[in-house]
């Protein structure tokens, strides 16, 4: 199942013969026009042909089986290593591209505007249009997923599920001391603990991930604080994560607020007034809404209430002090924005929904669910229980 | 304690004003000149003044307590806000930089070959000169590691030595079941099943990874395959190792082969060709010594004993087909290469040394440790015994 790339014959129109992306498989946009992933970096071309891709003899077969390019050349075609010899490692790479152009007559290029500056310039120099886009033409064909892409996306929220469960579980079977913090085996719980737990449930589930947030109390009404130190009874703790299927490189993304023990009663109404703007925002999804529309569902219910929020007062430091939500595929964060900047939704969009209450006088608390937009509404890819107190 | 940045006054001299990154934290020449980590990416701008950050109001607190910037100012502080909606986000942050640029003084930049061309056009289009270098000066900065960067390279690699420990025991505690296939507590011990053992034991160690290779037999053969399924008696099995400390982000480096039961003479004989080669290699190591004169021995030994290298046969697909080792610091490849690639080696150099032998007929041989290049030799970074066979 390809994806529909002609938003991108489109934007090639007359103005450009290709598309050229010069990197690793580590850049999402360079893995998703190439269907293929290596560690160094390697030449996608697009055109209205097909897709075409140049890389190493090292990676040749590997490319061959995996990667979805039409043709595949190697830089040995193009007696690379002669080149690199001759104009050194840039300039050689540059004229090796320049002659893979030529083969697919393409004398001019648009490309992704985090194109390498030194290829681009060496690349003018023999002569080719190089131009790098700003309008973000391949990521917002990325934002439209194709139904394997949200299997792969359901599979790594699966893992995410899995991983919540077994923080859940252990803050629920901690202990409370007698300073207020939990204990689990004879060991404070810390959230260092919890971490791992929730790393190593993921790593069993074929997920990696390069932070987890597990923030207790003040720690949590920074919603950039991953959290540290001993966990305490009956104050909210954020767990929010975010794990990558290595297989697949698709992510998860979920978020769930505990209180073991008893909720003050302003995280109480804190909690239930988040899952109220968490249902208004699903309530409001739909291909043909707007980011903006369910943002506004969102900071309408906490407003409302009397709650602060950016929309209400842009200098805000506590109340809803971040967007909706954010597009969720290759990476973690990508289109579409779920905030006041004004996105339509399309149907194939996967979203995240995350409402959430900070101050450091009172902690944070926020939901979390990861979604695919339809035309007439949402399917909520995750199956986890919104519920705050944990006995 | 700073790194040594006057290779990058020389290099600037009277040709540029200054050396302008744009990135996020996981690209390793921005995490090193800015002493600074975030998601996003922000601007770093090296003068001969000094350090100086432009980061967004979000990280300003954090970059303010972290990052090794002489001066900070925030993308606030010159209307970014404005300039997006006017401009667009890379024009908005083109104008933004632009304004920042002009504050120090700065109307010439060198950038990273892989600067991003959108932003170096925009930045040319205000009127700025800026040029891609193509000496990698940042990069051979980089390669020089400080007392304390050896000293996280150090601890990266004790994480490593106890991830090699915990696969070495699970191998060795392995029965063999009729078929040849080594089994543990009564399930086939797989390629995988080792890696998650190592994976685990880095987590609890502070450290992650994105691969690993446990590879036996035929996979082993192949120096880039991770392997897959059950390891079986009797052949070589190479374990690769290559973590990432979380908190300081350095990177440790390890190899050993190890055969459960008994080794086949071919393999033998590889073994203690490559201890050989390897004892070789480290002898060559100094300061003032090329990569390419420690790449040598090794090829040296090898070839006296009749195998197969690519300095004989730059096509060869079976025997030692790969470089004698890399630099390691931030990155997990970087400068020096100890190649045919003439690069001296310079005291604080943290090179690998990993000497080995492939044919899918024999299976794969590889021996790997770090060391720090000193004046009059090398100290080795590895504590782990060579030993090829668990009994």
């Amino acid at each position: 199942m390809e994806p529909d790339f002609s938003p991108l014959d489109e934007f090639l129109g007359d103005d450009f013969d290709g598309y050229l992306i010069s990197a690793d498989g580590s850049d999402s946009n360079q893995l998703y026009l190439s269907g293929f992933d290596a560690p160094d970096p390697y030449t996608t071309l697009y055109t209205p042909d097909g897709i075409h891709l140049l890389v190493s003899t090292l990676e040749y077969g590997r490319a061959k089986k995996e990667s979805r390019a039409d043709t595949i050349s190697r830089l040995a075609d193009y007696d690379f290593r002669d080149k690199y010899t001759e104009y050194g490692p840039i300039a050689g790479k540059a004229e090796t591209i320049a002659e893979f152009l030529a083969d697919h007559d393409v004398t001019s290029v648009a490309t992704p505007a985090d194109f390498p500056l030194a290829i681009g310039d060496a690349l003018r120099e023999d002569g080719l249009s190089v131009e790098a886009e700003t309008e973000d033409v391949l990521t917002k064909i990325r934002a439209v997923k194709t139904d394997e892409e949200i299997e792969h996306i359901r599979d790594a929220q699966e893992s995410n599920e899995a991983a919540m469960r077994a923080a859940e579980d252990l803050i629920r079977a901690a202990a409370v001391a007698d300073d207020g913090t939990l204990s689990y085996e004879g060991e404070t719980l810390t959230s260092e603990r919890v971490r791992e737990e929730i790393e190593i449930t993921l790593l069993r589930n074929g997920c990696a991930l390069d932070e987890t947030i597990v923030a207790c109390g003040a720690d949590a009404a920074d919603p950039h604080d991953r959290g540290s130190g001993p966990l305490r009874a009956d104050e909210a703790i954020i767990v929010d994560i975010f794990p990558r299927d290595k297989e697949t490189k698709y992510n998860g993304d979920m978020t769930r607020t505990f209180v073991k023990g008893t909720p003050t009663p302003e995280i109480r109404e804190w909690y239930d007034l988040t899952e109220a703007a968490f249902d208004a925002a699903l309530d409001a999804i739909e291909a043909g809404a707007t980011g903006a529309d369910v943002h506004a569902a969102v900071c309408d219910v906490y407003e409302d209430a009397g709650e602060n929020t950016l929309r209400a007062d842009p200098t805000a430091e506590t109340g809803f002090i971040h967007s909706t939500g954010h597009g969720v595929g290759l990476d973690v964060h990508e289109l579409p924005s779920v905030s006041q900047a004004d996105e339509e939704l399309e149907a194939g969009h996967v979203i995240t929904i995350e409402p959430g209450l900070y101050d450091p006088d009172i902690g944070g608390v926020r939901i979390e669910d990861l979604v695919v937009v339809t035309e007439d509404g949402y399917e909520n890819l995750t199956d986890y229980p919104v519920e705050l107190v944990l006995e």
